[in-house]
C-alpha cells in the first residue's frame, strides 16, 4: 500500500493483534509499534530536537489547536511547514484540534477524562456549568485559552490549518466526548464525526489536489464511541470502510474517554472491526502499563505528554516505578535516577544534581528529567517491538510489569 | 610557571597589554583572551554542559555563595567536585562570594552598580536602609535571599567552600564596595582585603595540603579599589608581590564597581602593577564594547551572567546590535538571528521560530537565545585572541565596532 510516499507494511505478527511494522512517510520511516512523543507547540518542551532524536524519537506530533492560536497556521506554512519551522527533519504528526477545542477552549483547565486517574468530578460540573464551546452539526465554536477570542473549527477548517502545517500524518476532525455524556448524546456525536470524517476526505482531497508540490499528508480518521461496544464497532466498520471523492482514510485514530479497565476492551472492539492492513494510532496514551494493552490489542503509533509533563513536576519513571525526585530522600542520592536506563541523564548525573536542579527552579531541571522520561517511554516500546519481532513478547511484559509498580510513588 | 598542574603562558604580545597565552589546569586548557560563561548554581541556565561545549566554551564559572546556600558544598565535595557534579569535564572557576554575600545577601535584588547602565539611586537607598550584610575587621554576616537564614562568611570559610566545591581557578575572599561608598570607606576595604588575602593564602595553603588527594586548585587574589587610582596601583602592588605561608597568588581578579568610561584606566592601572606573567580575569564583564577594552589592557579572562541573562528576557546579540525577538516586526522573519553567526540556533531556526517560542513561554526559547548568544560572545572573545596572535587586531577592533551599535534596541 504505497501512495505518494505514504506506506504500511506488518513485517510480524504478534500475540493477539499485536504486530509489528513500518510506517514510511515523506519525510522519513517509522518503526511500529512506536511512541511518538508531544511537541505541542512546535517544541518538545525544553528538549531540543537533536537530542530527541538521540533518544531514539522517530516522529513528533503536534497540536493543530495551539499552533492555529499561536503563531498560526498561515505563519508555519509560511516558514516552510513545521518540519522546517520546529527543525524536526523527521516524520511529523498533528491531531485535528477535536479534542482541544472541547477540552481547552471552555475556558478551563480540564474537562474531559482522557485518563481515569487524572479524572475529577468536579470537572464534570464545570464542563456544565461553564461550557464555553459550543457543538453544532457544522462544527465547534470556542473561546482561545490564550486570550478569551472566539474561534470556530469545522472539519473543512481542521483540514485547512493541518494542510497549513504540513505534518505528515494528520486527524479528521471528530467531536471528543466524555465518559459522562448521555448514551443518547454519544450516538448523535458518532453520527456527527462520520459526517465530519465524510467531509474531511473531502476536503483533503481537494486539498491534496492544490498543493501537489507539497509532501504527501496521510489522513488518519478518528473513531469515537466512548464506553460502548456497539457505538464503537459501529464507528470502526463506518470510517474503516469509508470512502469519499474517491479518497478513503490512510489510518486510524481511537480517540476520546478511554479509562485504564476498559482500554484494551474498546481497542480490540475498534481494531477488529478497521482494515487490519492500515496503521492504528491510540491518541493521548502513554502510561508503561497503558501501553503494552494498546499494543496487544493492535496499537501501531502512541503519542502522549505524560512522561513530559509529570518531568516538569520532577516525578520520573524508573523501571520499578515512579518516584518524584525533588523529595529529601534524593538530596544525597549519588546515583542515577535507574541504573538500568541507558539516557543521556542517567548516564552523566545523578538524582543528587537533579534533585539539586529542581529544588534551584533551574531549566535544566524539566531538561534533564524529560530526557530520561521520554527515553524511557521509547525504550520500552522499543524493547516491545523487539520482542513482538522475536516472538518474546509474553515474557517480556510479564518480566516488565513484575519489576514496575503502577502505584508506588515515593518508593525509592 | 607550572605547579601541581596549573600553569600560565603567554604566547604573543598585542598592542598595549594585550596578550593571548595559555592557562593550564588540572581539567585542561584555556586558551586566552577568553570568555568563561556563568553557571552560577552549578548549571549555565536552560543549556547542556555538551551544548555549551560544542558552542566553544573553554571553561564556566559558578559562585561560591549560591553553591554554599543550596545544596551545600559539602554535598558537591561528596558528589565528585563541581566538574563531576554538573558533568563539565573541563575547567571550572568559582567566585569567592564576595560580590554576593554584599548584594544578594542584603535582601535585595541588585546594590552594587558592576555595570553602570544597570544602577539606579534607588539601590544605595535601600542599600542604607535594608543592609542585612554586615562587614567586620573578620568577615561578613549576611541574610541569605533564599530563607533569610543567617551565614557568616570569613576567608577562611570561603577558601574551606572553594576547597570543597573543588573549582581549577578560585578566588581570594573580598569586600567589594561600590562607587558610593566615602574614600574614608574604601581605604577601610583595601586594609581588610588585603588582611583577608593573607588569610586566604594560608587557609589555601593549609587546604592544599590536607588535601593532597585532589586535583590543585590555582588562588587568585582580587584587586580592590573603586575608582581611586592610588587605591588600585596600591591593592594592585600589594596582592602582586604577597606571600604568606610560603605561597603567593596563582593569578588576579579584578573586582567592585566599575563604569564604563573608567573600565580601560581602572584595568590598566592595575595591571601595569602586577606581575606581569600570571593571568588577569575581570570579574562580572562581558559587553562586547567592554571585552575589547579589558584586553588591550591585559585582561586574560572574563566571566559574566549577561549573555544568558539577556537571553532570558529575548534580548539578542548581532554583529550590528541587540535586540528583543520578542518584539512584533521578529513574528515574520523567516531568517537567521545574525546571518553572520554560526551557532546552532542560527543554523537551524528563523526569528520567527525563536519569537514564537517566546511569546509561547516555551523553555526553548531561553535555550535557543542563551545558544546564541554565549557563542556570540565566545566567538567574539575568540575572534580577537586570533587577531592578537595575528597581529590584526586594531582592524579587527574597527571592523567591529564600526558595525556594532552598543544602543540600537529595536533597530532590527
Amino acid at each position: 500500500m504505497e501512495k505518494n510516499g505514504f506506506s504500511f507494511e506488518i513485517s510480524h505478527a504478534g500475540r493477539g493483534l499485536a504486530r509489528a511494522g513500518v510506517i514510511t512517510t515523506p519525510h522519513g520511516v517509522i518503526q511500529t509499534p512506536c511512541f511518538i512523543p508531544v511537541g505541542t507547540k512546535a517544541t518538545v518542551k525544553s528538549v531540543l530536537p537533536e537530542t530527541m532524536k538521540s533518544l531514539g524519537s522517530q516522529a513528533l506530533l503536534a497540536n493543530a489547536y495551539h499552533l492555529y492560536l499561536q503563531p498560526g497556521a498561515d505563519l508555519i506554512d509560511e516558514a516552510g511547514g513545521l518540519s522546517t519551522f520546529m527543525n524536526w527533519p523527521g516524520p511529523t504528526v498533528t491531531d485535528s484540534g477535536g479534542f482541544q477545542v472541547l477540552s481547552l477552549g471552555v475556558g478551563f483547565k480540564k474537562v474531559l477524562a482522557m485518563d481515569a486517574t487524572t479524572f475529577r468530578a468536579d470537572d464534570v460540573v464545570a464542563h456544565k456549568k461553564d461550557r464555553l464551546a459550543h457543538v453544532d452539526d457544522e462544527g465547534v465554536t470556542f473561546k482561545s485559552h490564550i486570550d478569551g477570542s472566539m474561534h470556530r473549527f469545522t472539519p473543512e477548517i481542521s483540514m485547512q490549518v493541518q494542510h497549513q502545517i504540513g505534518a505528515d500524518i494528520i486527524f479528521a476532525f471528530d467531536e471528543c466526548t466524555t465518559l459522562h455524556n448521555t448514551r443518547k448524546y454519544q450516538e448523535g456525536a458518532i453520527e456527527r464525526t462520520s459526517a465530519w470524517a465524510i467531509r474531511c476526505l473531502d476536503e483533503h482531497k481537494k486539498l491534496t489536489d492544490t498543493r501537489k508540490e507539497k509532501p504527501y499528508q496521510a489522513l488518519f480518521g478518528v473513531i469515537q464511541g466512548a464506553q460502548y461496544e456497539d457505538l464503537r464497532r459501529a464507528a470502526a466498520k463506518d470510517l474503516g470502510s469509508m470512502s469519499s471523492s474517491g479518497i478513503s482514510f490512510d489510518g486510524f485514530g481511537i480517540g476520546g474517554a478511554l479509562d485504564k479497565d476498559s482500554l484494551g476492551r474498546i481497542v480490540s472492539w475498534v481494531n477488529q472491526e478497521l482494515p487490519e492492513d492500515k496503521p492504528k494510532h491510540l491518541l493521548g496514551i502513554g502510561a508503561p502499563e497503558d501501553l503494552f494493552t494498546g499494543i496487544e490489542n493492535g496499537i501501531d503509533t502512541f503519542d502522549c505528554v505524560t512522561p513530559s509533563r509529570i518531568a516538569r513536576t520532577s516525578s520520573v519513571y524508573t523501571f520499578e516505578g515512579r518516584f518524584n525526585i525533588s523529595n529529601a530522600p534524593y538530596r544525597r542520592a549519588f546515583k542515577p535516577i535507574d541504573a538500568n536506563c541507558d539516557c543521556y541523564t542517567c548516564a552523566n548525573y545523578s538524582r543528587a544534581y537533579v534533585h539539586h536542579l529542581f529544588r534551584a527552579k533551574e531549566i535544566l531541571a524539566a531538561t534533564l528529567a524529560t530526557i530520561h522520561n521520554e527515553r524511557f517511554i521509547l525504550r520500552l516500546v522499543d524493547q516491545i517491538r523487539q520482542a513482538i519481532i522475536d516472538g518474546t513478547y509474553g515474557d517480556m511484559k510479564a518480566d516488565f510489569l513484575s519489576r514496575y509498580s503502577i502505584r508506588r510513588p515515593g518508593a525509592h
